[in-house]
């Protein structure tokens, strides 16, 4: 394959190239990818990767200059990171090092992106799950010729306030897809992007118009490797035949504690392999460019199989005192190793030093993604002229806007409607929105019968009926949380959403966090959330987990009452794109209460009954969920007694803060001390709430096996507790 | 193979069988289980196993009545699921109907235990990874003659203060081993007893007296396999070599959400062959006792890998409208079904009944138990005369009695020792303590350079080096927490410490949670405990993890500021032996300050320096950890300034709450509001401690990429902003 790029630049301007405008569709065809490269209208140079995919003969011959370019160029990014760890003093150089000879193929002569857009819808997405080795990304990004990263943000590596941060952060550097450096993360997060890429395509391509058609690459080590969550996300990859995902297994046999010999020796062939996947391995990743690209063809060919590409490489390649050996994992090489490695590799130029050749070499990327990206937005004008509302459903998934009028479609309720379980009116909200939600999908970690998941119109997300929106994520919560992420991420107007045991967050916080911090718009939906499910006992039985999130940053933690609270917390969690939900949801039915509403759970937290005047109750009784009915009866019984009491709702106390120090006066005023709060989980942080002279009533020990409505009792989360806390504040 | 027991009894009765006194060695020899089968003195039934396994020829007649027995019984056992199930109304019959041949032929042919003392040492441990099918556990238990399991706890199944809770709880039922029902733990709890065995037989065994020598069963579902955790440990169980685990695969294609092709269609065969592991394939596990009794000999037979026999299985075994389908996984049967199952397999006994001779033959197991308990303690007593210096280790190991004296080990710091990084601290005290605590053994995810948990005077526990003490867990955290779990409740005198960023607690909590619930003591040597870790950046800087763990049921959460500090950390937490201890402990340097202390930690708050009289200064300073050392310097600077300033470390919030009203009060006094809180972490839940009036320093949003020293600066976590806050309350 001709890696010479002067050609390909020339060619790509024989047409005119017009601008890309950011984020709008323009007006040029891309070359179809697949079926008959003879029909394609360009010969970019990217597009001989692709013909090689469906005519699988090599080209062996090549000119020396290329090779020397190639060489130039990969030890460019070799050094680009080591002079990045070594001016911060800290960084790992070990994985770039090793990895830039399939960086540079993927980034220079595989990947289709559009530098100037880093969010063009049809770019291929690419993972550093090794997140840890993130200067290789940066590398790429900088000689891509990508805005965020120009030589002074390599510069700044590591420093406060760059757009160069220690791992890979979405958030920050545009041309980061999600955020890695937790293991095990990217390439769950992969698996996702490469779901959505496959759902989207078979619901919205056409014969003639492929419009959604692109690869999801990955680079993982042997630390995702040996992660449960990479895992369970591959099994599903197999599962699922994810034929356009490409992970690289960078097989340097060296982690953290040294030598991989000393807690690795599993055969990672045959586990994938037994996953379902196609296993290609590439011996010698130092330099073996050709091998490279060949187990890409090979991949690529393989269409009903997501690949794993092993390849095996030197950690810190070119250091000739410290490759193959922790040491260069995480560290700097420090100024007298950098100097041998840059005698060793025959570098003589100044750190962050891009060689003009290598820099024209990569600088056509520029114009070709340009190319790239009008070419599909003809293609997109085509599609949308032919397939008027599937290419509205389709660019209100690109554009992430919400179809107008989406929130009529939320059911409400009033107190004569029938007592429900909140799993069950959370269904209900589900299957509304789906029909006005064209990016909804989503399921459950194999409890869709108790977690009132499915979506009754569409049928099972699967290897052949990937349009389909219901997917069956197994017992695998942790793989499901960072698959979800990587939905999220693939397109803003995707809305997705899992579910297990509310407790089993436990399993899948490590996805979660990374929801929140990457501002990924999961919505979690949370069933069995307290005691209140009874005869499972202790292990099932959620006691710290209320408190554990709300203490978690960015991310919203909602527990409904009832009907309208449920759809509140609907509506709450849809327009949050940007912060993670979790819905808090009983197993138990609950009456729909007087006074509750969407508009309340907005405020996070509101009145929804109250029989005083001025403000000034002789006591507020504050609940959360399942316990929102216990606080109204006892206000019921208390003002039998002539007392005025306020009832409260608290479903967010992460909106409820947000309010304005009137509205939470209004609702809360400082004067009255009187607080009874009632909340089946623990009491921490309820001080908060209630203050010093206020009584939490919650559970500060495990649960217990029984009949739920027996440990509400044996546990005193009941009327007469509240009745009796009230009386003595009163 | 002959499974009458008639013989077995009688002979067993040949020999006086003493009384076995609870947890103490008495007097007797056990059959020798490896080597010369001629030398065994009991020719006991069970022994024949054994010999199968070291001889390799199937007994391929039997007598009909023995069939007839052996098929009873494990009606008998799927009748009393079925019955329990019913009568609870609550739980999951598919399991036990499908697994009870497995059960039956592991509790009735091959386990070695003593149902009178379900502590007995060398007893085989029997894991129920698939916690849910629990009654098939508790009808084993119950037919074997286990005390704590009788006809009335049957009947009381899942009912509140019952033994038989909704799922597997070592803390409710003696001869339940660990607490299972989140699905995978069970499974890497089991690797963690087998390393035990493995490393203690390795440290005590003679050529001439194997004094530590039993097997670890498991059963796992569909559930398990899919879970992350369960190939985590696996791949290490491969990676040991841990040969005396047995785990079967109850393959039987259902899981909650329907047939398992919906979701889980890999190999499971082939990813075990490639975690390592020796695979069986028992194609008929509904009624092929023959080949679930070969195929355990075949895994005994094979010394090297671990074993995994895949038994196909039909959920709901006998049912003759539910079985092979969900429904009969997690509901009671029904009435009518019931009826149907009686008819089915001929049972035509009222609920809860087992006939007569079941009962009998499973009799024996109660002075057989009593033999082989005997049997081991002559072994143990000629152990002990033989090897008094490894007996008395052993036996304080069994025991759980911590050597007289040993906190003397704990090394003391005084404000002139060199400042250092509590991490750095903790590999001091880690290495005094295993001079002196003979349990003690532990290890990181892969992190060991960093967490600092290296024992430098033992080696790695590796396959061939199982005596060494340096557990080397790779980047698996969810597995390590489940591993050791299974340690701490191998035996009480073991004390397992694992290690990781604090921040990964999130990969882990599942089994972190279990260590609290099941009171197993492990010790979770957390490192990097804040942004002070600088550079890595958001997605490893704790931030909610403290709170997180506060909130949570039986955990201490410490967080030492100093040497003394840590050292009292490490006192507590090896004195919990019922309560997990996790210490967050910093990257960064730390000075000693004055008035730390040993005794200070074990209260959880304590004043490290005061210059008021009458228990009331101006104001109160508190802190915790790297922020201790903030405090005490903000407090200088407002002493100068003429105020009466108190520090307070808070260390550990449980053991604080634990004091008396009056200590609590000596060292904050409801008197004095002014109160400043500063702790690099969450402020949810510092209301508690400083009131509404006062002011908690914290981070209540995700970290950022920088140098240390940068981001406290940055974040406002500084002596000037404590200085500030005083100043506004004073």
């Amino acid at each position: 394959m001709a890696s010479s790029s002067s050609l390909s630049l020339s060619q790509a301007l024989l047409r005119p190239t017009p601008l890309p405008s950011s984020h709008q569709p323009s007006l040029r065809v891309s070359p179809s990818l697949r079926p008959s490269p003879s029909t394609a209208p360009l010969s970019l140079r990217r597009r001989a990767a692709h013909v090689r995919a469906s005519v699988p003969v090599k080209t062996v011959e090549k000119a020396t200059s290329d090779v020397t370019l190639v060489e130039k160029s990969v030890n460019t990014i070799r050094f680009l990171a080591i002079d990045a760890v070594e001016k911060a003093n800290s960084g790992h150089p070990g994985l770039p090092m090793g990895c830039a000879p399939m960086g540079h193929v993927l980034y220079d002569e595989v990947m289709k992106y559009n530098p100037k857009n880093p969010k063009w819808f049809n770019r291929d997405r690419f993972v550093l799950s090794a997140g840890h080795g993130c200067m290789l990304q940066y590398a790429l990004l900088h000689l891509a010729g990508f805005d965020s990263v120009k030589e002074e943000d390599l510069r700044e590596f590591r420093q406060w306030g760059s757009r160069t941060p220690g791992h890979p952060e979405n958030f920050e550097t545009p041309g980061v897809e999600v955020t890695t450096g937790p293991l095990g993360q990217g390439i769950a997060n992969a698996v996702g992007l490469a779901l959505a890429e496959k759902h989207l395509a078979a619901r919205f391509n056409k014969p003639d118009n492929e419009i959604v058609d692109h690869y999801t690459y990955a680079i993982l080590g042997d630390g995702c490797q040996m992660e449960g969550i990479a895992n369970e996300a591959c099994s599903l990859a197999g599962h699922w035949g994810l034929g356009k995902l490409i992970a690289f297994y960078d097989d340097n046999h060296i982690s953290i504690d040294g030598n991989t010999e000393i807690a690795f020796t599993e055969s990672v062939d045959s586990r994938f392999e037994g996953l379902g996947w196609h296993v290609i391995w590439v011996k010698n990743g130092n330099n073996g460019y050709e091998d490279i690209r060949a187990a890409i063809e090979e991949a690529k060919s393989v269409k009903d199989k997501p690949t794993l590409i092993k390849v095996t490489t030197t950690i810190g390649y070119g250091s000739p005192n410290k490759a193959n050996s922790y040491s260069v994992h995480g560290s700097a090489l420090g100024a007298k190793e950098v100097d041998a490695t840059r005698k060793n590799l025959g570098w003589p130029y100044e750190p962050f030093h891009v060689p003009e050749d290598v820099k024209k070499h990569w600088s056509r990327h520029t114009p070709e993604g340009a190319a790239l990206e009008a070419e599909w937005n003809i293609k997109f004008a085509e599609y949308e002229r032919k397939y008027k509302e599937e290419a509205a459903e389709l660019k209100s998934i690109i554009n992430g806007e919400l179809p107008a009028g989406w929130e009529k479609a939320l059911p409400t309720y009033t107190p004569e409607s029938p007592a429900d379980a909140t799993r069950n009116l959370s269904q209900q909200n589900l299957n509304a929105l789906a029909k006005v939600l064209p990016g909804l999908l989503g399921g459950s970690a194999d409890l869709a019968s108790s977690n009132m998941t499915l979506l009754k119109m569409f049928g099972d997300f699967q290897k052949d009926t990937p349009g389909e929106r219901n997917v069956r994520f197994g017992v695998r919560e942790h793989g499901m949380g960072a698959i979800c992420n990587g939905i999220a991420l693939h397109s803003p107007g995707l809305i997705p959403y899992c579910a297990t045991f509310f407790v089993f967050t436990d399993y899948m916080r490590g996805a979660i966090r990374l929801s929140a911090l990457s501002e990924a718009g999961v919505i979690y939906v949370m069933t069995h959330d307290s005691i209140g499910l009874g005869e499972d006992g202790p292990t099932h039985q959620p006691i710290e987990h209320l408190a554990s999130f709300r203490a978690m940053p960015n991310i919203l933690m909602l527990r409904p009452a009832d009907g309208n609270e449920t759809a509140g917390a609907y509506k709450v969690a849809v327009l949050n794109r940007k912060r993670p939900s979790i819905l808090a949801l009983s197993r138990q039915k609950l009456p729909n209460l007087p006074g509750s509403s969407i508009e309340g759970v907005e405020k996070g937290g509101y009145t929804i009954s109250d029989n005083s005047t001025g403000n000034k109750p002789d006591v507020i009784l504050i609940g959360t969920g399942s316990e929102l009915e216990i606080a109204a009866k006892a206000a019921e019984d208390l003002r039998k007694e002539g007392k005025s009491v306020r009832v409260v709702s608290l479903v967010s106390w992460e909106l409820f803060d947000e309010q304005s120090e009137a509205y939470k006066e209004s609702v809360l005023p400082v004067a009255v001390s009187a607080r009874v709060s009632i909340e089946a989980g623990s009491t921490f942080g309820w001080e908060k709430i209630v203050g010093a002279k206020g009584k939490a009533i919650g559970i500060d020990r495990f649960g217990a096996s029984a009949p739920a409505g027996k440990i509400y009792k044996e546990f005193g989360i009941t009327k007469e507790a509240v009745i009796a806390a009230a009386k003595e504040l009163i």
